[in-house]
């Protein structure tokens, strides 16, 4: 365990980010909100202490499995806590922990909220607040496709096959490679939808603000009856696509753009993200016809496509609040804020591949009763799957459990009732956004008591970090040899 | 598949507990309640219909995998029918789908009822209501430790090592050694807790009752506000002693009654479950004494203890409202009911052994991710567990949540609120008896919709032949071959 290069590395994300802090001071200029002042503090305070860790601690040549782990863990928690400054110095979020809860919700594009009216922010901040997922999806995008198949994150390894494999000193320059191909997908859909929304009726500031946070699967509004406050059919519409879109694996739209069209047929993880939520889609509308909570079959469809899409790729924006519907739907919607959306893409969630796994696997030891002898692999995409990954996958599985019971239990145990605590962990853990009950659609997080608040932040990047890598953390052995930094000033 | 096999077998259970059908006379006479003549018609139809069946069905030499599935099914799902007839001939439950469910709830004991006052039962059927979960308990001992490992059943292989290999052709009476010695044992622990209660003060019948319910972790009481109702703590901690003994394997209690006093100590599972328990125990007392719950410790232990090894053996027993206790009790006493007591034991639930493997393999994934090479062997009592049994264990909790999930799907479809419906499918998935809400513990399942009663009663038949038995029931596969009986007048 190197801290030195870990030090260093943090620091350029500083710097980083001390430079994407510049960019709301812009919004802040032309809508006269006054608050482009915390945006240049908040950037000094980033640019020295990430010029500082970059300059003072020597970087190792070599970066290995451990310090990447730690890497990917403390780069989320550093971010969020640069990211809240602004929050925090404008008075608009008086309490820190207020702050970085916001903060994190957009950095690991969760969503969730403690503002009662997110209009108290002003232009700048809600840009700010867009922002941060938008930043945060592009992490993710090159975290699942890039870092963790090398670090052997559960079912991550799948896709290490497609790609060709990185040898150890060749790491930096391959993730650059990913990054930049990723990267140029991401930003040209984000700016095609701003476009659409502005065709829709929006301002540029809205529709900038909504093409981040749905490409991010975030959810993050700049109203806070969310996508219900514009009343709009046709940004219904190209949110449900862009959000749809976002939830696919980034390198098969890679593929596509690059002319192989044969990729979206190919993949089985697809047609069962597609196949899951169609159904739930017309599930969700007989439904709340049936139920009455809708009139019309139009209204029913609009508005039950919306969130079973937003639920099941993990973005969280609302057109209504499903808390009022038939009992059927509320589980339906809860049952797919764990699956999310595709490995690879920017949605939190167990991930589809996963859940498809999974359901091979518990075939097959079915199978296996009545055929004891009966010998198969679990195949995906007609390839054979190892073992091992199977194993990584079902382990997630259990982990996902495990920190779903202990958030559960801690939240609970300070008095909040069942249906809150459960689903505050569920859409933290699974970086949607909004729960049911007292975190529902229609209310925030902000009355959750302050224990509460730090274990569902822990939940977000846990759950945006693909668990492992945070759990990892937190084992003993993992933290043996531990290398102090060499600084600069020793280096003679 | 010989099915004619599978309908003398069949037979013979008819015959069986028609005899069994005859003792709850003795009750009726002695306590007037004129309900005798319906024992007297249940038992004579069901002694035709079976001495038809074993007269008629040639059995096959040999019984295979297939056919071994197949029986243990049919058995559940024929002896509830044979057994809901008293109930609904007498017209103490004028709807047989009820009386069905109360059947149901008692060979698998569960413990869950629809009776909104179980008085109107009168003893007689109150005896033959405890007598089911009885019947029942002796018919799970033998399933999981001798049946179950013999068909290759999700974790109960681990016992497959413990026992004298059988070979195919000596199954039959292999079964019957084991059933006989295990049988000595659980009437041995009856009888001992029939006098014991009548010495803390109930009646005889009031004490073999809930003797029968105790140690069959099923639940069924003589009164509508069960243990409650006797205000006597004498009788709660013999229960509370009685039910921890029955969540215990059978296997153990009889090589410790047999002297070999090393085999408690030796048992991971065994002290797995005890610190599950006291610790469940402990955090029930300090939040019920913290929320106002109870003011005095003494009482808090009472009713936390008892809640918590009722609700940990899925007994179900109650002597307080759970429902009304705070939020994090609550969580408690559900994730406590998914659990349940220890493999080859009367409890149901998910059982000790399989949380313990899955915790043991989910550390391995996270150890394999800091040291890639290092392949660690998963251990349980110092013995390496295969490949193979892990792998079903896993498979069992995917089987376990898709059950789960789509129980709830449909009992919410009818506009069953959450936490009704998701507890309905825990109380009786896991054998238990009461959950929340609606079906509370001062509550029960009558105002279910039809369609739901009839999702639970598979539930309770899933979750209690350890839902393998059942999902193999339902592949196409399994029903290829079928070989209908040669009938005896055919024999010639």
């Amino acid at each position: 365990m190197r801290l030195g290069t870990i030090g260093a590395l943090l620091g350029w994300l500083f710097i980083f980010l001390s430079v994407a802090l510049l960019i709301p001071i812009a919004f802040s200029i032309y809508y006269d909100d006054g608050n482009w002042r915390f945006f240049v503090i908040s950037s000094t305070i980033g640019l020295s202490l990430g010029g500082g860790l970059a300059w003072s601690c020597v970087t190792e040549p070599e970066i290995g499995h451990r310090e990447g782990f730690a890497i990917v863990g403390f780069s989320w928690l550093a971010a969020a806590a640069l990211g809240a400054l602004p929050y925090y110095l404008s008075g608009a979020i008086p309490s820190y922990l207020n702050a970085y809860f916001e903060s994190m919700s957009g950095f690991t594009t969760t969503g969730s909220t403690i503002l009662e009216r997110v209009e108290v922010l002003g232009p700048s901040l809600l840009f700010w607040r867009a922002f941060t997922q938008w930043l945060g999806g592009m992490g993710i995008i090159v975290l699942s496709l890039a870092i963790l198949p090398i670090l052997g994150i559960g079912g991550m390894k799948l896709f290490q096959a497609e790609m060709p494999g990185p040898t150890k000193d060749r790491l930096a320059p391959r993730i650059q490679d990913t990054a930049r191909i990723l990267w140029s997908v991401y930003v040209l859909f984000t700016a095609v939808e701003t476009v659409l929304l502005m065709f829709a009726g929006m301002s540029f500031f809205d529709a900038i603000c909504h093409a981040f946070s749905s490409l991010a699967t975030g959810g993050f509004s700049t109203r806070t009856e969310s996508l219900a406050a514009f009343h709009n059919p046709w940004i219904d519409i190209i949110i449900i696509v862009f959000i749809i879109l976002a939830g696919i694996n980034f390198s098969l739209h890679y593929r596509l753009l690059s002319g192989n069209l044969k990729v979206f047929a190919q993949s089985e993880e697809l047609r069962f993200y597609l196949g899951i939520g169609i159904f739930a889609t017309i599930l969700v509308m007989f439904v709340n016809i049936l139920f009455g909570t809708y009139d019309s079959w139009s209204d029913s469809l609009r508005y039950g496509a919306f969130q079973v899409w937003s639920m099941l790729t993990t973005t969280g924006f609302g057109t209504a609040d499903f808390d009022q519907w038939a009992p059927l739907c509320k589980f339906t919607l809860v049952a797919l804020m764990c699956l999310g959306g595709m490995a690879g893409s920017t949605s939190g969630g167990i991930k589809q591949v996963r859940i498809l796994m999974f359901w091979k696997f518990t075939r097959m030891q079915i199978t296996k009763l009545i055929h004891p002898k009966a010998v198969e692999a679990i195949k995906l995409d007609n390839q054979k799957v190892p073992a091992e990954v199977i194993q990584s996958i079902l382990g997630y599985l259990s982990l996902y459990m495990v920190v779903f019971v202990v958030a559960t239990m801690i939240i609970t145990g300070q008095g909040i009732d069942l249906i809150t605590g459960s689903t505050a962990v569920i859409a933290t853990l699974n970086n949607i956004g909004p729960g049911l009950g007292g975190v529902g659609p229609c209310h925030n997080f902000a009355g959750l008591p302050d224990l509460s608040k730090a274990v569902l932040i822990i939940c977000m990047v846990a759950g945006r970090l693909e668990l492992y890598t945070i759990a990892v953390l937190f084992v003993p052995r993992y933290w043996k040899d531990v290398r102090y930094p060499r600084w600069r000033w020793n280096k003679a």
